[in-house]
């Protein structure tokens, strides 16, 4: 198996994201899920937008954001996903590859524009998502390139693109492509709204051993295990996957894998502004240590450092020199 | 003379601020002047833009954050400016009407796009700005509401827009219309390179008695007055405008009005995160207390506690609740 080009190549929705304050009482009035993450349709994005107050905008999407977390410590990155040719497309271009990451999925001409998020943010940190798809859910299986697939050590997945038909059956081949290769399949299950819709996909996935690294948080475990309680869905998916990450929010979080169990605390933060993008970063500290073979406790705290520090400020991509703070927070054993 | 129906209405830029944080070697390496504002073209844009980090994108444009700050302050807006049928004036009209303020200029079909301002953001907070004028040099006098003009007590403009030829028409019709009602003119210098453009302009609106309230910084007002003293300026212009507001950044500002002069220093600030919008906020906060009457004391406190807000995080749009803050910092006998 040839040395790996990239540690990591991730297929994933190219979104900006659209974000603005607000207080609970408009989420009530807007009828909108506290918390969740909800797909909406042109109509209901202009409602929720003339809704919404000054706002900004910042390039997202889970993988995406994942990715630029691991490009900030130093990852080899490379993404796959569809933007439409407009200014919003040109935004999500530019921000990915000023981040390092190589990006050259073309832009999608015509209807429908490039993918948004319109982000409600409580005063309380909590971010509540309604994800306009557009151009994203188009991701033609043609745009992947087999080559550079075979050329990653990890192949990463987002959930939330398993949701419409095109991208699914590139995500499908695309983990062809990768086992062929030998190479690992990470996966985040993204919301539970998507495995009730999925699940049997995903419990094939998993009982088929297409997948080698999951994350869930604690909602998803439950979705995709149908059991009640955090220890009882860990327990039952440990044997499954070689690596699980479940992550809890506030209360830290657990890996399993090779018979080992490692449970963290979350890392403390001043003052939590904006949960958005919390589980991709996580994620990002995770894979940064696996990739290098640290020890699972390291991975953990690495995934912990990196969701501190995107909770403490507005946007789901890093703000502050992550290598440095991991480096500094972590005991690492590793350098760079 | 009517009750007015707007407290200001305003004629600017409309921009879409797209910034990123970036050190002084990428300023050297790139040539650009830092603190300065610079007008870019299509390719000199795209340079920078490349050159350019993972970016924020936030609604800017000197007058409209001015209007922003005057609006979150409780008073009666309405701005002029003009944007093109794309995304991003689709972003800079939801920010401000979001804001609550009155916004009805057409949006411009075809090219060019929308305006947008590269900042670029040193480690000190210093901002480095490259605009990209587009549809807003293309602001047509057919655009003016001429009775909207005469029923807002302060018309406000801004110099950088006195530059490209259409909107200059625009505005001196609008001052014509203002004068004509009764009303005030407020005029900010915007940056010395304009007034290197176009001071004998300003020099001649001042003479004629058209300028009510002026805004200049310390090297706008050397670029006005030939002086190379700030108090030489001050003294040179004070007989000149009924009211002259003239700041310094950290060392404050000086207000001339009525034969009274009042010195303020600037609000302190934790951290100085990026000062762009400083000067237009300034200009909100003191506006704010000038409609009301306010003793000039208390209209340059108002716009120190503005301008401290701003620049204590990115953005030119306020993210604090401004009136809560003014209320708290300015022992204001003005409630609301």
């Amino acid at each position: 198996m040839p040395q790996p080009r990239y540690d990591v190549i991730a297929i994933g929705n190219a979104i900006v994201d659209v974000m603005a304050p607000c207080d609970d009482a408009l989420l009530e009035e807007l009828e909108l899920r506290k918390g969740g993450m909800t797909l909406v349709d042109t109509a209901r994005a202009r409602t929720l937008y003339d809704a919404m107050g000054p706002a900004r905008e910042i390039s997202g999407g889970s993988a995406a954001n994942t990715l630029a977390g691991l490009a900030a410590l130093g990852l080899e990155c490379a993404f796959i996903g569809q933007v439409a040719d407009d200014q919003l497309g040109e935004v999500f271009a530019h921000d990915i590859r000023a981040a390092g990451i190589d990006f050259d999925t073309p832009a999608r001409a015509g209807d429908p524009p490039t993918a948004r998020c319109l982000i409600f943010v409580t005063p309380d940190g909590e971010r509540t998502m309604n994800t306009f798809l557009g151009a994203s859910q188009f991701l033609p299986p043609a745009a992947l390139d087999e080559d550079t697939i075979a050329s990653a050590a990890i192949l990463y997945l987002e959930g939330y693109l398993w949701d419409p038909e095109e991208p699914r059956r590139a995500m499908r081949r695309a983990i062809e492509v990768a086992r062929g290769a030998g190479r690992q399949v990470a996966f985040t299950a993204s919301e539970s709204f998507v495995i009730e819709r999925h699940g049997d996909d995903f419990r094939a996935l998993i009982a088929d051993g297409l997948i080698d690294i999951l994350f869930v948080n604690e909602s998803e475990l439950a979705s995709l295990t149908g059991k009640a309680s955090f220890e009882d869905g860990v327990a039952s998916l440990a044997g499954q996957v070689p690596v699980l990450v479940a992550t809890r929010s506030a209360r830290g979080a657990v890996a399993v894998a090779g018979g080992e169990r490692v449970d963290i605390a979350a890392e403390p933060v001043d003052r939590v502004v904006d949960t958005t993008g919390a589980g991709d970063l996580f994620a990002a500290g995770f894979l940064s240590g696996h990739v290098s073979g640290a020890p699972l406790r390291e991975c953990l705290r690495r995934g912990a450092v990196c969701a501190a520090e995107i909770i403490s400020h507005y946007g789901a991509r890093p703000e502050a020199d992550l290598a440095r703070l991991v480096a500094e927070r972590t005991d690492s054993l590793l350098q760079g």
